[in-house]
């Protein structure tokens, strides 16, 4: 047994969306007692730090139904079935920003909400980014903004709360990681 | 109205739980079209960068149900309806881990998964920490197991995948960026 392991004692399936599904586990915990979980699941996705010939980092801007606001981020998608999540990666950056790249390295996969979610973002950075020769079509329920701004900015962005989601915030802050870093080579 | 705005035509009530709730919106999208949401509603959540003394990072080890593994996480927790966070972030520092501090610092405030889920987590730095005399009680279905880590071990727990979470990810990085501005100095 795994420690402090939760058993399932019983699943009751609640829904089922085209994006996530929802069940309640009825678990026996460490103590003996038992408790309820509220767990999403979800295919997962992937995001793309992506920054152009002068050093500038593509984004989005698109609305948020669940904020009811417009976020600025960097591109991202959800995984298809069975997709390498690489392959996500180039075909999320050629739909949402008219960008391809030459390569993709994987830099970090983290679970956004572990306490109620089995959602994961692989995050990947772009190599070598060049535009297409055509734009590709976006999903049809889907409108978004492309922006390209210097990591000063996108740190204003964040100061301002344009940005502020995990993962964009995770990109521009591992951005001046990496600056620091090879400025100190 | 605001740019792609994604004006609601009908909300359905699916799920209220104790943790989160359910709804799938049908929306109106800025083509005319109508498309539906899947939206979570979740309270909010404080999470907190504590260094000790000499200068290890408190972090707590949990059963995390929605993944079925334990995650290495910084300490964590739920608002509760109408609590400031700052004072969130002090009770679950004192019941998750035994210590408490003079300050907690904003750092910054993030959504988790804003494509689905509406759960913001604010991200508070613990100042002049101290052990609490005696320890506070968890929530009756909370268990964890206290650690103490170096800036060096955290990161080999990012690359062994047992911190694996996006807040605890942030926060590692964030230590590590702080420690390079101010040797720079």
């Amino acid at each position: 047994m795994k420690k402090f392991e939760e058993k399932t004692v019983k699943t009751e399936p609640i829904f089922q969306g085209r994006v996530i599904s929802l069940q309640v586990d009825t678990v026996e915990l460490p103590n003996g007692k038992t408790s309820t979980r509220e767990l999403i699941k979800h295919p997962g996705a992937v995001a793309v730090i992506a920054l152009t010939a002068d050093n500038k980092l593509v984004m989005v801007e698109q609305y948020r139904k669940a904020l009811e606001r417009t976020l600025i981020e960097i591109p991202a998608g959800k995984l298809e079935p069975g997709e390498e999540p690489e392959k996500t990666a180039i075909r999320e950056l050629e739909e949402e920003t008219g960008y391809t790249c030459e390569k993709m390295e994987h830099v970090i996969s983290f679970y956004t909400s572990p306490g109620f979610a089995d959602e994961i973002v692989h995050v990947f950075l772009a190599k070598k980014l060049r535009k297409l020769d055509t734009k590709k079509e976006l999903d049809e329920d889907e409108f978004v903004e492309l922006l390209e701004v210097t990591l000063e900015e996108a740190e204003q962005l964040i100061e301002g709360r344009r940005i502020y989601d995990a993962k964009t915030v995770f990109a521009v802050q591992f951005l001046r990681l990496q600056q620091l870093l090879n400025k100190k080579e």
